[in-house]
């Protein structure tokens, strides 16, 4: 019989690898941790833990292993997807304390960190020599680097480095049953370590990992363009490309987004324009000048109301401000605010904001739109008031209607942000019964037991967060039926 | 009981599926089949299968699942480690047949092949456009997609662009019961693709793949920097990428190579110099001529004798033909050479290049060097008389040697030709027993019987190709039995 994660055997053996000060246990202390920025549905951990070191963490796994007791593994809580929120019966596995720089090899071009280390402070180590980490999410300020690889995070300059797996290196991961193991996409075999990355959680816990450094661009042109409609600014974006520009970042902001940050931060922001893109391009000096005009006379000829350059970079800083710290402004307009994450093919830009559009006015809900554009990976964010449940409950049948949308347009549930528990419904849109078996079994290889993460990204294969909304379509019924048989 | 592959019923239903046209059954025809590049094993496969549609392929791996007949997944048979050498008692899928560019999306960069389309048909398709598949390993004008994915090919330049994983965005895959999946990058959930990808044929067969395609560069420039010292050659390569610059291409080549090319191609080059680097740097036009300044001008301060810069697209051609032709005219001076495929930290290439001169002394082997030197991916080519059975063995002891140095050098067994059936018994240099045991049970949720392509990558799983070397160091012969146990 499964021991409740409270029972004092339990305790005492959790004491014993983590400490007193390792643990929290009173409902005061968890509820910060009830869940994380998907915020729609919340439930207090049994249990959270904050280990210091890879050892405790693999202790603990193997405790949680024998004792067969869920874990919920956990970064700095900036998901968006309810991938690290946790039942009553888990333990919640926090490594924010894990957040060491452990080394810097400039000639081989990496570094080392802990899990719990912050995004941006990777590239702070090493930003006076000239390097960076590439990887940016909006969040970086906040959010880990083992989160980041959880849930393969992008960024707005993703349209030119890739995401968080291009710049993976290795990973010391720990397995559930509390191995250690050591993943490296420099050795031969299958590709571990871009199957961990993107897991959420549900394979491995990532407690270190080598990641890549590339040198910072000798030269950054930043411009804002101010768009008189939507349409202009998607019919720019897709100009751009096709004039085979690859700016480093392309972003979209709109109007309801731009007098937020505007009342926020006085940044001397348009807020009269429908949209604005943020449009960078950087790399050598010599001819950046020339790449950046050509982007400003493609759109010009669009319809561009006015274009600014970046005098310097407090200037680019100002810009970058309006994009990175929009979404956290929109506090001021609505109590609550929920951010989608669909992706469609950047030629379907224009169809998609109209869809998101009607779907707004069908819910009666306001719906901001800030998103990288460039790689056609949306962001509405639906603005609401969580005290009120009948607009909660328009809330979520509008953010299924968006990725409904999203799919139809030949698009998909994720760019960036993971499945956690908010899209687990909604995976028969693009799986086939026989995609998720698939997926259940890589699973399985590493977590048979379903005791790591249990209900993410896949809707079967645990029973935690019993609080939390069970799958509710018939192929996610019947699945989790098939897999409950299988087991 | 397992039928024998060619029991007349099951011969029946072959030819049912393929046709008659769909097989080759003669020792005349399938000993072109006997190997890949990687000659020092060979085997008669028991039956050719050239499918043409992935339906046939799909009711092929049906057929031969429900008769527990071995399958071994071929492209062009290009592969350098014997990953597509098949036992007697298997059948050879052969894709070359499925060699289809099947749509072109400019707006959205994108090209579906079938597996079996050469590599260098996908850039023909969109050359005109402006546009390339970026992989270029130097069997492009040989190998097809299929074959570059299931290997994860690179080429000269991946050290600017990546390998090929970094530009596929789906696949079209069959299991080894025979169900068709799609399986996209876009889509959420585990990256299948990136599993796929590089897993040697072990999990699926790859029928049809949905590739990126990138911008032509607008300008590029070509060096050939000729080096008085091998170690002058690898102090300015160290020398380069210190500086920040990362070259499209970094590439080396030495003497004996430089030797064999000038007796063949007669391109002028030199033939006294102990190495060159081909390096190339691409871009747009402006600045790029003072990048290529910037490499010459350090090249010259490490003593380079002489810089030659390409003066058109014809003379670049000549440079690259240097290099892509490279192993192939050391057929003028041995009968038979063997491509290792090392990889050490950048750091480490002088150490390891007088490390691998001094193991081609002791076993009193010519040893030819040509490498992907930015990358660190080394390709020692071993030159020999397969007749003479005492030199193979001395190859296959040189060649153990090198992996060994390269591993104690910090670095990998495989850069690019993956691990096969030739390095199968070095896995254990680099991975523990547990790491081994969690790529078996990955392998097991695709491929639980262990018919599609098996003893390859993992040393275990599978009884083909019993007239094939088989595992012998400690390790392996421990997990074999751990993993016999476990079926």
């Amino acid at each position: 019989m499964r021991p409740t994660v409270t029972d004092a055997l339990f305790l005492g053996l959790l004491k014993s690898i983590l400490g007193e000060d390792g643990l929290r246990y009173s409902d005061a202390q968890k509820v910060v941790y009830a869940s994380d920025a998907y915020t729609l549905e919340k439930s207090l951990p049994g249990i959270v833990a904050l280990p210091r070191t890879t050892r405790e963490v693999s202790e603990l796994l193997r405790a949680c292993h024998e004792h067969k007791v869920p874990v919920v593994p956990r970064g700095a809580g900036t998901g968006l997807a309810g991938g690290s929120t946790a039942g009553g019966d888990a333990i919640l596995l926090c490594l924010s304390r894990m957040n060491q720089i452990l080394s810097v090899d400039l000639p081989n071009r990496r570094l080392r960190a802990q899990a719990g280390a912050i995004n941006i402070n990777l590239t702070k180590a090493v930003a006076s020599e000239g390097y960076q980490f590439a990887p940016d999410p909006s969040s970086q300020g906040a959010s880990t680097i083992g989160g980041n690889i959880a849930n393969n995070a992008g960024g707005p300059h993703t349209l030119k480095y890739g995401v968080t797996v291009n710049h993976i290196l290795s990973l010391q991961v720990v397995l559930p049953d509390g191995e250690v193991m050591e993943l490296s996409t420099e050795d031969s075999g299958y590709d571990l370590v871009g199957l961990v990355t993107g897991s959420e959680g549900t394979l491995a816990v990532v407690t270190e990992a080598t990641v890549k450094l590339v040198k910072t661009p000798d030269s950054v042109r930043t411009l804002l363009v101010v768009c008189d409609t939507i349409d202009d600014a998607t019919a720019m974006i897709s100009a751009i490309i096709a004039a085979g520009i690859l700016p480093a970042a392309l972003e979209m902001i709109d109007k309801t987004i731009l007098q937020a940050v505007e009342a926020a931060y006085k940044l001397g922001l348009p807020t009269d324009a429908e949209a604005v893109l943020l449009i960078e391009v950087d790399g050598v000096e010599a001819g950046i000048d020339r790449q950046a005009g050509k982007i400003s006379a493609i759109c010009q000829a669009l319809g561009a109301l006015r274009i600014e350059a970046a005098k310097d970079a407090a200037d680019r800083a100002r810009l970058w401000t309006a994009r990175k710290k929009s979404v956290g402004t929109l506090g001021r307009l609505t109590p609550s605010h929920c951010t989608q994450d669909g992706v469609v093919p950047r030629t379907k830009l224009p169809q998609i904001l109209r869809e998101i559009a009607a779907i707004g006015i069908k819910y009666r809900l306001r719906i901001a739109n800030v998103f990288h554009a460039g790689d056609g990976n949306l962001h509405p964010v639906v603005l609401f008031d969580e005290r009120d449940p009948e607009e909660v409950k328009r809330v979520i049948a509008a953010g299924g209607e968006i990725l409904r949308a999203c799919v139809n347009a030949g698009g998909a549930l994720t760019g960036e942000h993971g499945i956690g528990i908010e899209k687990r419904d909604f995976l028969d849109l693009v799986f086939s019964p026989d995609d998720l078996d698939a997926m259940a079994k890589v699973r399985g290889a590493f977590n048979p037991d379903g005791l790591l993460n249990p209900g993410k990204l896949l809707p079967f294969g645990g029973t935690c967060c019993p609080q939390l909304h069970q799958p509710e379509t018939e192929a996610m019924l019947r699945l989790t039926k098939t897999r409950a048989a299988a087991v």
